[in-house]
């Protein structure tokens, strides 16, 4: 089987890449400092590195782990001075360590084609080259374009849309109508289009609000593993081009968020809000219903927006304000006890000059 | 294939409703405000409302999207003013809403009866016009009532019941034991019956408690995708008749929910906590184990109920307290700075008021 | 079938375990109160118990309830005076109480060996006893130990190992190259090794950093229902023996988490964060990313882990902090409405004062 087919690998030792330090340094347009014919057989966190692996050293905290690392060879910036390894020096080590891990990350493998144990109906149509695995079923009139790639068990409504190099791994379930961009990648356990939390109280019963709008997921979208999205009510609830969502992250009915957004794990957004472009969420942030946050906005960790959210603000704390504004509220509360204890001294002081003036005009008079 | 059903739809233009205006006010006992032949093909919001579209404005916000809009009908009150476009009016939008959203529904589409990927085990006891779709798993002894739906993917353990005309959507899991009630609704990847999390900490170990009670669900209630409710230690963890449960929340060992309760997503109630009737937890709520929430309490987005709470309250905040306490100390929070400055002046002039009385006395003296 | 295989069983009806309690007070070495004959078909809570159960009453609430319970005996602590009720009295119930719920556990109940509908590829290695359910699929070049049990629809990916008496729950989703130690429970709906979140932001872009790492679980680790564990960008997201995680919790990439830890549910740790031996994170949890929490340390339940938490502490809020000092400030902020009111009142008194002052002195001269 062919395990590694990436176009530069040189052998391959019992299933792993084997490179030597020059090719990678070509591979990343580095400067060679060392041997060119170190073997390299992985990429690795310069504490657990072993030989073999090469290693990025972006930081002061991990230039200072050199000594006592096992890899055998660096990425390091241009500018960091003479080390005791093989290294590959470039202009920007992070870009280059993406690269890295595309030349040994491990090839997909699997079977081309639909898998006989799949269910596909017979009005769905499919692009080229998709692959549908085991036990995953797609319902009528679906389209998959070129390239899909369905895991095992995953379940696809009727009337979807999968654009052009979409993967969505096991498990993952979407539902009826979904309209999904291309290059979109959806993690196993994620729910697309599940009905919204909409009910209309009566005396003790709740009477439940049909949901017959849909998702529309935008290009480049990343979804994290078990991330739900809810159908609009009717409408759409949409995910902008080149958004990633984290894990357990739930996005509820008629919610819009724009482009380039980065909505971190367990991050929750309310009904209808409304996220512009490369808005942050920095992970377990709520945002209530019908808020809007604006462009390029941050909210801090674990805050929840209540109240719109203007352009390029800096957001945190529950509710949501101005950073700045929160850390010195954060540090005004650290200093309350003993502001306390400084207030019932002055009553004190106080009552005791008050006493005290009282007793000189008794006195004068 | 008969895509749409519903007892009112005039035909169908590609797969789509269509209804003319004058049925859609009959439908909903409204009074039509313009031409009744005016063809309507969905709903939608007003800001994304196509030429067919038949929008509800019901706030004032809607209203002012009239001169803007696409829509070519819309759904408004009795007593709004004169209209641009052709209306219904009614005394309840929402309520007609619903009725519309019903109308304009998708209707069911599968094939009736069970899948034969399906397995369904021998001793499994099945009502009238069950569907059970293909690669689902139903154990030993489980019962289904009528019309139970049982989509793609579906886990049923052994010694399961269902109640008539419940729903469960595709992947979702439901262990041995649970007792599921009437017109359930169980959205995707929900977990119903996973063991509670109980554990004895020995020296450097955790000893599992087993956990051998089960789970019982009310009639008409419904359970978002990927929330996991777990099953009792011994006796049962219960969710009460007409609550509805948003995505991602966790229901923990022998947690008690009473009836018509809103559990708004992504919130956790820990062990053992009992919430009365007509609940209301708005949504990333957290309640810790072994507390009682009373009848009709309300606790705001984003709280941590750490006490019992009586009934009708209304709390909020980390602990959960009264809501007109918690604004009032957030209220104190944001003008702690200027009070912690305005403690320094008042230290500053008390002490100079000391010294000049001190000053004065020697004066005297 | 054989639904109850437990040694001491006495007899069975109709599928419910029976025994007499003098077996049960042998089984737990404890002492018999009252006739030894009484016929016990279960255990249950004392609020709910039923004729046949015996209820652990450990604590004096429970006591409280004996008058009022329907229950046939009691566990109970040697101490506890007279009882109404037969009962087995020993030293640690808590302990008895766990005995007797393994008593009662319903047997597991299947068929041995593998299901004609599970898919096992041709490299994979398989140990001896194991289970492995229908519509299951397992991955090239993947090992599972001795009696290692896949229930229905779990996805076992390539190069996975899964350590001896392994169980994993329905639709549970393990990608490639995990390393899954012995006596592991994995719940339904779990997802283990999915990329993590790391994206490099570029003008309006976000470029994907592949996730070539893997996740690494150790022996008698236990995961809750869909929780979420991502694989390391790069190197390993390892988990700790014997570490305990409950429902929906996030582990991010290169998370390494200590042994004997209890991580409750909903909690979230970031990347690159580093948990030691038996942490604590009481629910709803926190923690940013690379940060680390020492051996024993225990973060209240909502609370956000900010910074490095040193050995033992107890810590608690938001940004977490010692849970004195937390708890100072609540009780402050808890008086801050009426500490501003008091700081009103010193601004007028003192300038009362300044002017009473300012007029002897106008006075003298």
């Amino acid at each position: 089987m062919d395990e590694f087919r990436r176009p530069f690998c040189n052998e391959r030792v019992s299933g792993v890449a084997l490179y030597e330090l020059a090719q990678l340094a070509r591979m990343v347009n580095g400067t060679l400092d060392g041997p060119g014919d170190v073997a390299i057989t992985g990429v690795a966190p310069i504490a657990e590195a072993l030989p073999g692996d090469i290693c990025m050293a972006s930081e002061q905290r991990y230039l200072d782990m050199i000594p006592s690392t096992r890899a055998s060879a660096l990425l390091v910036h241009h500018d960091v001075e003479q080390l005791q390894l093989p290294a590959i020096r470039v202009d920007n080590p992070r870009a280059a360590f993406i690269t890295l891990l595309q030349a040994f990350a491990p090839a997909d493998e699997r079977d081309p084609g639909i898998d006989e144990k799949a269910i596909v109906a017979d009005t769905a149509v499919l692009g080229d080259n998709v692959y549908i695995g085991p036990y995953v079923t797609v319902g009528p009139r679906t389209r998959l374009g070129n390239n899909v790639v369905l895991h095992a068990g995953v379940r696809i409504g009727n009337d979807v849309a999968l654009g052009d190099d979409t993967v969505v791994y096991p498990n993952a379930v979407i539902y009826n109508r979904s309209i999904i961009g291309q290059r979109v990648i959806i993690h196993a356990n994620a729910v697309i289009g599940s009905d919204g939390y909409g009910f209309v109280r009566t005396e003790n019963e709740h009477v439940k609000i049909p949901h017959i709008g849909k998702v529309e997921i935008g290009d480049d979208v990343e979804i994290g593993a078990a991330v739900t999205i809810d159908r609009a009510t009717c409408g759409t609830t949409r995910i902008g081009r080149a958004t990633k969502i984290g894990n357990l992250t739930q996005v509820a009915h008629n919610v819009q968020i724009g482009e380039a957004c980065q909505i971190a794990g367990m991050s929750g957004i309310a009904g209808s809000s409304v996220l512009g472009d490369r808005v942050t969420l920095a992970g377990q942030v709520g945002v209530i219903d019908h808020v809007a946050i604006g462009n390029d906005a941050i909210v801090a960790a674990r805050s929840m927006v209540a109240k719109n959210i203007p352009e390029k603000a800096f957001v945190s704390g529950i509710p949501a304000r101005p950073h700045k504004t929160a850390l010195r509220e954060q540090a005004a509360t650290a200093r309350l006890p003993q502001t306390i204890r400084q207030v019932q001294r002055h009553d004190k002081k106080i009552t005791a000059l008050e006493q005290s003036l009282t007793d000189k005009t008794n006195d004068k008079e």
